[in-house]
């Protein structure tokens, strides 16, 4: 085992990682920004070194920075959390270059699965389900045709060069094809000045189901369920639950089945999550990699016991596993995450920073915080307003809910507007009770 | 199930029945003493009643001013928590007698269990294993000595009118039975005028392992595997922690069969434990019935799934247990609970009554803790002196450890002495770690 880690991130996900480290009787260092010097996690670790002002491109995402700061503490590995340098190859192999334990996969790995294309070809052949598409340009309306009779329709048309829904079409029956992707073309064309279009089978009120997977270099491959993250806005997950309402013991047996083979397919090693599209007649396909720890990690460690961040720095310890020997995992009771966000809900979301006069944590039974802020603490504008993780864990789905109930009534947070008020609505809408929320749950449910 | 509970309690196990009360959509019934009025629970609850001044005796005592405040109320229902009145048959009558549900066993089977004599005749009929001992007074050393050779060496004598240790013998050897029957009778003679001796066998070493049950109206009657607390003072459980280290599959589950043989011997409904002696063989003994939830019920409530104060809810509103359908239990993973009083471990753990003048949770995976104060909380002279409990969970037991230290260090109380330090010491004892204590751990290990 490692005698010190740098944990290359600031908030809540520092903190996690260096409880984890604590209780493996690992030293940690912590970095931070000018901004940051007086939060909690720069005052748990065992040392802290600045690595520069805010914003995150003059500290947390400089990479030399991070690197000498290592360096110089005599830290052998670095654990990079989520978002900032997590998903960086480039880091990856900088890590290596200086004799520090990157904790995560192989530059590799993260490169093939970061190429959205790469992986879905990856996927394709090691026969992961993929969304059905034409692979490339499709140049005629009768090219078109062919491709929605043969996976049926709907269909979605999309430019090759595109983003943000510009050239993006629907079909949903044969008669409007031609129209819309000619039209398709022509909006492309305007935004792109780029006409190339293609084609996937429309998944209509999907799922965003996720398999948490650990791998270690003693083949210990293991699937630690799924998580359901339908709850988004803006494809921002706000609220996930682990096991899905939408799960069966069969497909989460193959959805497991897929994400090993995946696993196995690029060699992966450490943690990582697949996440899949599912339609509703149970079937799924893969969407993308997330070579990195989730925010929403606690909620498969609540029906796991397994500490998947702990894991993480074994794996990278070049130890096993220890979970491994507690495969195959079936949920054990049921967890909700309500992520607490400084944002305004009766306006938009939009963020809320500004020092928090109150914080009052909620406790007892099924409860537990995740958060790095107290009473008196600032939240930056530079950073994500994410203000703590209320994770709540139940024998029931239903126990889980009125748990949640009565533990976002006892978080009392002021001086900023929080989205504690949204997850209380959440809770009391029919259609997530009965457990029947897809991702457009926000528009069709909550009026967003 | 109810509309309305009153808690005839204070501190943190008030919050924690109110906690329940609120998953469970009850509305809540707070009493509390004019020493009480400004404590978490009184806020928490949806109504409160001032029922007296301190002592208890004044107030939490008096059952005619409890009972008036579940009827001027509407409370359909009374909760006691443990101390006070919860072990209390003319209460549990008084309140049948007012209309009112009483949320315990019935007057009879606390009286029976109450009753230490009964309680062990009881057990002996029902064929669970009380400690060996000669059934009634025995007058000459002939007879004394007859009992040692049936039983073995080593045996207690004990003052039939004993108490407090007087008249009080060992015997480990055949040669020392007249000597000490002798000198036993002149001690007891010269305590309370009344030289009457019994005899029984000496656990040496033992254990403190108990089984929790519940059972119900529906015929229900399940065993939450066993709680481990044999880290005693002076009779004070201090640290409790489940699984027992001690007890494979089979004793835990003998353990068990024994538990539910009494349950249904007393026709026993609602929460209860029974407590035994487990001795250095694996045989075990019973000692006591507890006819109400323990201070030490969250560890059962963590490597179980169940939460007890529910359960004993939905019994007394004539429900069944949602527990049982997964009955037969086994732990889930391992669960410590360090009770954190206000006394000083240097100086013999005498109280050390205050105001709390920091008072930072622990938090992260694994960690729950039950309390009822704040920062600028006073800790008054006329109640116990627990501050907090702290639950900690892991996978294993060596988890539970590392994870306790970590809660531990991160538990930062200030204007107070506490035993946080008592508790981060145990957890560095070799024999606590290697699962070695015995209920002399203290004395033995502790030098205390």
């Amino acid at each position: 085992m490692f005698d010190k880690i740098l944990i290359a991130n600031r908030g809540e996900v520092a903190l996690r990682v260096m409880r984890a480290c604590r209780e493996l009787g690992v030293k940690t260092v912590a970095v931070y920004s000018t901004e940051d010097k007086d939060t909690l996690p720069v005052r748990y670790a065992d040392e802290a070194v600045c690595i520069g002002p805010a914003p995150a491109n003059k500290s947390y995402l400089v990479m030399a920075n991070v690197i000498a700061a290592a360096k110089n503490t005599g830290a052998q590995a670095i654990h990079p959390g989520y978002g900032f340098l997590s998903e960086n190859a480039d880091f990856a192999r900088a890590c290596a270059d200086n004799d520090i334990v990157w904790i995560g996969p192989s530059p590799e790995c993260i490169e093939s699965m970061g190429n959205k294309s790469v992986a879905r070809d990856t996927m394709k052949r090691c026969g992961v389900p993929t969304v059905p598409g034409s692979d490339g340009t499709v140049e005629t309306v009768e090219e078109a045709r062919a491709f929605a009779e043969r996976v049926g329709y709907p269909v979605l048309i999309k430019a090759s060069a595109g983003g943000g829904g510009k050239g993006m079409r629907e079909v949903h029956k044969a008669e409007d094809l031609e129209s819309q992707f000619l039209a398709a073309k022509s909006e492309a064309k305007a935004a792109f000045a780029n006409d190339d279009v293609y084609l996937e089978k429309l998944v209509l009120r999907p799922r965003h189901v996720e398999i948490q997977i650990l791998a270690d270099d003693f083949g210990n491959r293991v699937a630690l369920c799924e998580r359901d993250c339908s709850i988004q806005r803006r494809h921002q997950k706000l609220l996930e639950e682990a096991p899905s309402p939408a799960l069966d013991a069969e497909t989460r047996r193959a959805m497991g089945v897929a994400a090993i083979k995946a696993v196995r397919a690029v060699d992966y090693r450490s943690a990582g999550t697949i996440e899949f599209l599912l339609d509703q007649d149970g079937k799924f396909y893969f969407m993308e990699m997330n070579t990195r720890v989730q925010v929403e990690h606690p909620v498969t460690e609540q029906i796991t016991g397994t500490d998947i961040i702990k894991e993480q720095i074994r794996i990278a310890a070049g130890e096993p596993m220890t979970c491994a020997e507690r495969a195959p995992f079936t949920p054990y009771g049921h967890a909700i995450e309500f992520r607490i966000n400084a944002e305004d809900p009766e306006h938009d979301f939009r963020p809320s920073p500004g020092t928090i006069t109150k914080f009052t944590l909620p406790a007892g039974p099924g409860v537990r915080v995740e958060s790095y802020l107290e009473q008196g603490s600032r939240i930056s504008p530079y950073y994500d307003s994410l203000i703590a993780k209320l994770i709540v864990w139940g024998s029931t789905r239903s126990e889980a809910i009125a748990r949640g109930k009565r533990a976002l009534d006892e978080f009392k947070i002021e001086g900023v507007n929080t989205t504690i008020s949204f997850h209380q609505s959440v809770l009391n809408v029919p259609a997530f009770v009965e457990g029947n929320a897809y991702t457009d749950f926000i528009e069709t449910e909550m009026g967003d």
